[in-house]
């Protein structure tokens, strides 16, 4: 069904009161899981919503605890996330990215000790917005098998890169280590198709196109066989290293759901020190123009510069409602 | 062939003088091609040295530029690298990143107009054995197709993350945007082999994993496919942003070879301000033994942390001398 976005924000936000949560905070909440649902990216939107709800029952995310400042120095902060909500934790640190990037032209802030970010472009976007670069990273529990290994020993590490673009909305990137998540799996699965590409192994080994055997082996592919293994390993270090944090290892060893107890890094630099902003704009939009003018593929309908999926996505779910599954729906109605 | 360690660097000095380079220049420049052979990284070691030679002949690298400071605010610096060395003008910035963070925790160097920094992972290596962490990226002209497109209109944008490891090597990744090099595609042809996984579009658009047919259609496959393509866009207008320098778009005009006039960027982090040495150590031969205690997949003879490969090239190489192509290394001789 589709549900017109204010709709979506005060229900989520009701949700987020019975939580325990405050006003503001759950107004905040609620309205970040709409506006990625709107975004096109239900998986960390309304979708979510439940869950969140599922883990503060089970006492795995503390709705009322803040970020606490346990090191700075310089450009640098390390904040210990007290298992509050990840997305205020997460926004706060932003917040605090900016501040040192003002001061010092960039700023870096760890973030441990801290729960599911949900949609990582969040942050990027947020920060984009307000004319800064954005670098951001989560590690996770395991969940991805390192390359030649055949059990999960890795995250899948969401990894966000933005910047201003050249007509309003940012160019981002906002993606996990592995080439499909669960969550696209489940879908393919259940609307009997195929993966476009091989999604990761069965459990004799064997490169398939079908979601189901996947989900079973949990032999998720790495975006890039290799590159995404070793990828995802050095976020994972360097999230717990710039953080004072921890990695998967011990993320494992917690049990306070996904992402309980991640490290998260946060780097935003001020480009205005750097650069112009007209020649920001102008970099952009020639890149964009530069790839757009490639041939198509056989069978291509377009070429998409990093955003241009979640803008066109705004626009649909602006127009015309944001789309929820209506199961999803219900479930959060009758919470 | 197999040349000691010595020799080569020495031998390769000579080519560079020969360039026009000062003695001391040459000699750092050597040591560092003479090291990437030495570290298995053959296509930027020994094998890249004839090309310089020519790229310097054609007047498209000036042996006797130096970077040059145009901006500078905090814990950021742009330089203009002058066409010079691409070496020597990302050494200068790597070491003019880590002066930024020693003092504000965290320093980020953009350089614009510099040339070919050969193998990238010598920046993050250099670094990281100092006990810094390190990311840095460069752009490169175009030379792979955006997702959906069949013209090459992306760098393949080498990106480096390195941290200093648990037993005295860094772990690292130093990873291109595209699947497999075109160097990798060359010798796996001429050995008459097909590559382990899909790295390309035949010209019929067809996904093969037959070498020829895709540096005949320059279709190179991005790592992960839309998600290497989206990564390198980002690297691409991120290099130029933070550098005050230009993308793939204006380096294809400039027509100084690969990567002649490309943009770079050296972020370096100061750990001793987030945590102690001691954790750090930890957290690596933790992340280590994870993804090591994984069951091996069908196959496969082992798993490897990223920078695990060069280390075993380098012992090896180290003890039996650094293997060379002997027409490489005619070649070199008869410079």
């Amino acid at each position: 069904m589709r549900v017109p976005f204010e709709e979506m924000k005060k229900e989520i936000a009701r949700v987020f009161r019975k939580c325990g949560m405050s006003e503001d905070k759950a107004n905040l909440c609620a309205a970040i899981h709409a506006e990625s649902s709107r975004d096109g990216i239900y998986s960390h939107g309304a979708n979510r919503v439940s869950r969140f709800f599922n883990y503060v029952q089970e006492g795995w995310v503390d709705v009322n605890a803040e970020p606490v400042l346990e090191k700075s120095f310089g450009a640098l902060a390390v904040y210990n996330g007290n298992l509050g909500p990840g997305i205020t934790n997460s926004l706060f640190c932003t917040d605090r990215a900016i501040e040192l990037a003002k001061e010092h032209g960039i700023g870096m802030v760890g973030l441990r000790n801290t729960t599911h970010w949900m949609r990582g472009g969040t942050y990027g976007l947020y920060a984009a917005r307000k004319g800064y670069i954005a670098i951001a990273w989560t590690n996770t529990e395991s969940c991805m098998p390192p390359w030649g290994g055949a059990e999960p020993k890795l995250g899948n590490n969401p990894y966000v890169m933005a910047c201003p673009g050249d007509d309003g909305e940012p160019v981002m990137i906002d993606m996990a280590m592995s080439q499909y998540a669960y969550g696209k799996l489940q879908v393919v699965r259940q609307a009997g198709k195929k993966l476009p590409y091989p999604g990761g192994f069965d459990k004799d080994g064997n490169l398939t196109d079908e979601p189901g055997p996947i989900e079973e082996s949990m032999r998720i592919l790495p975006m890039g066989y290799w590159k995404g293994s070793s990828f995802a390993f050095m976020l994972d270090v360097l999230g717990a290293v710039l953080t004072d944090g921890i990695g998967a290892a011990d993320i494992d060893k917690i049990g306070k759901g996904s992402c309980g107890g991640a490290s998260q890094v946060f780097m935003v630099i001020d480009p205005a020190h750097l650069t112009e902003a007209a020649k920001i704009k102008e970099t952009i939009r020639k890149a964009k123009a530069h790839i757009k003018s490639s041939k198509l593929a056989q069978g291509e309908r377009g070429i998409w510069f990093p955003g241009e999926d979640y803008i066109l996505a705004k626009k649909e779910n602006s127009e015309q409602g944001v789309f929820v599954d209506d199961e999803v729906w219900n479930e959060i109605k009758a919470l």
